[in-house]
């Protein structure tokens, strides 16, 4: 059993900021429980693009406003306390942020920490025995 | 993608209460993705004793307050907004409520939807061919 508060993550390697939002990361594929888990804060007045071209992502907004859209089909979708989306077919996608988004995020395969968005805002797929140190 | 809204579960068969929790499931085995996530209500004034024997269980508290207890070790850990626990060892653990704790949580494997906890408090195993209809 592993207790973690979000609190615990300020400031240590599993708290990852890139401007637009900040990932704590409660379990990453070390953890080999098969997934990934995050808390993410998606920051107001801001616009992602991204694309998890290696992942399916669970997403889970409890606090905060914006869209989402669907650069696939052009479609958008509020995001509110108490909207899930799933990318369970790599899609790309934006999400633009009225107010302060905090989210839940599952990743399959678990993320492993090393990831970076790259140009075309993808995560590359690494595992524990091939990513970098 | 899927876009799903915690009400659009309201009464549907993905909304299961057995008393002193409500669950209602947004990704099921069904969905394929290798886990299954759900927003879960535990009610204040509840204690449940909880053994996912066939589970790995993340559990991320975003509102409520209570106490978990480790049946396996007697420790005792507060939950509140920001407490994550995950379940990488099976334990047989309980769960105190003193406000109402919602909290979003993931399985792996995927729950299918129909298990339900037997006297022990255990989630059967059931996989997508195995379950009953």
């Amino acid at each position: 059993m592993k207790v973690i508060n979000l609190h615990d993550l300020d400031g240590t390697d599993n708290d990852v900021d890139h401007g637009n939002w900040r990932s704590r990361r409660f379990v990453l594929a070390r953890d080999g429980v098969g997934f990934s888990f995050h808390d993410t804060v998606l920051r107001a007045g801001t616009e992602t693009e991204m694309w998890y071209a290696n992942h399916i992502e669970c997403v889970y907004v409890y606090a905060g406003k914006g869209t989402l859209v669907n650069r696939e089909t052009g479609e958008e979708h509020p995001l509110a306390p108490g909207t899930m989306y799933l990318l369970d077919g790599n899609e790309r996608h934006t999400v633009r942020v009225e107010e302060d988004i905090h989210c839940a995020c599952v990743f399959n395969p678990p993320v492993t920490g090393r990831e970076v968005h790259d140009e075309h805002g993808v995560y590359p797929l690494l595992t524990e025995e091939t990513s970098p140190a």
